[in-house]
């Protein structure tokens, strides 16, 4: 079922990272995994360019089917195998409510983190501002904080409740990137308890970035956050 | 059914419009409808961050479960009310994942319309740039085009293929302001034949801003685009 399915996708990104376990928790297994390298530039390669115009990571073929943005394979793969592996979309109303406000929620912590992280890379250096810099930075700050708060207000100990769904598989990727960038543990406790929670789960242990298995040291730009 | 759903929005705003257009294809009419005026600031007004701390719309409360997310909220609709009104994701699995890539590209034309229309917004007057403005209008244009060429090649007339899904809810908002603010409807024919054959559809005709009922007069800032 999965010989048909191919992924180009590139280590740590957080985009490729929430499809890889989605894929793992459909028990979709087998399927063709092309491990690109962003310092490389191998997603501006033809390779994916024929797939994804816009050059980006991940890129992902089911048959002839092509869906290119992360949110929408997680969604795709919910939608083609129901009824395989974890059901990520819960029955509960409730639930499911609270999954759908968090996984959009989680685009716009993705945003500020962009905001962050790629700064010098978008804006060009005659237009850079240290006052953008640390506005960015503040708004990340808030936003880590909003979802901080959420944790410790529950229902726990998912993102959405009880059950592991699509909210996990989308937003664990960003705050485990956050960590791995040396965000303070102490300071931002429920999201840490999280976070090492998840780590052991059968389909985040198998997809953790091969580029930080090889380097387990993290690094320290979001320390002061 | 709907007396327990109420919607606060305001007038012409993509995300809120697309929520309100939802609604009406899953035909939950008669929820409490609250319309807010940007102008006057009451998005952020108690009664919004009493529902949505980040004072933003549309903000949505069905019972007591809060989305406020407006992609969730269609999510949301339309798997808490599968069959009724109009089926939003088709049936057929290729017609899916287009309508899946669709929406989700959608977002990154979203982007690039907030980042050149909200620029004086978001960008304090000691850090704007010319060369910025120019980059975020080439950007937009470039994005406008890669949309165009999508309705070239069809297989339409909907945006992923033979029926109106959850991708021309999410996205034709964007479409229509565009031309609301002066698109150039010979630039990008197959768009504004997209947007002309979405027009006489009832849940559109019925949630069509109240603001530019008022003034039909549309903008010029982007007829240079």
């Amino acid at each position: 079922m999965t010989q048909d399915m191919t992924l180009l996708w590139g280590s740590g990104s957080p985009p490729c990272w929430r499809v890889l376990i989605a894929l793992e928790e459909k028990n979709l297994q087998g399927y063709n995994s092309v491990l690109l390298s962003f310092e490389k530039g191998e997603h501006k390669s033809q390779q994916v360019l024929d797939i994804n115009p816009r050059g980006q990571l991940p890129t992902f073929k089911h048959g002839d089917r092509i869906v290119n943005e992360s949110y929408g394979i997680c969604s795709y793969l919910e939608s083609q195998f129901k009824n395989q592996g974890t059901k990520l979309i819960p029955e509960c109303g409730a639930e499911q409510a609270r999954m759908y406000q968090r996984m959009y929620e989680g685009q716009t912590l993705a945003q500020k983190m962009m905001d962050v992280l790629t700064y010098n890379m978008k804006v060009p250096e005659g237009e850079r501002h240290d006052s953008a810099i640390k506005r960015n930075s503040e708004a990340l700050s808030a936003e880590i904080k909003t979802w901080e708060g959420y944790l410790q207000k529950g229902p726990g100990p998912y993102l959405a409740g009880k059950d592991f769904t699509l909210a996990d598989v989308t937003v664990y990727p960003n705050f485990a990137l956050l960590f791995r960038l040396g965000l303070c543990e102490k300071r931002y406790p429920k999201l840490a308890e999280y976070c090492n929670f998840l780590k052991d789960r059968p389909s985040i242990k198998a997809t953790w970035p091969p580029t930080w298995r090889e380097n387990p040291q993290g690094q320290t730009v979001l320390k002061d956050l």
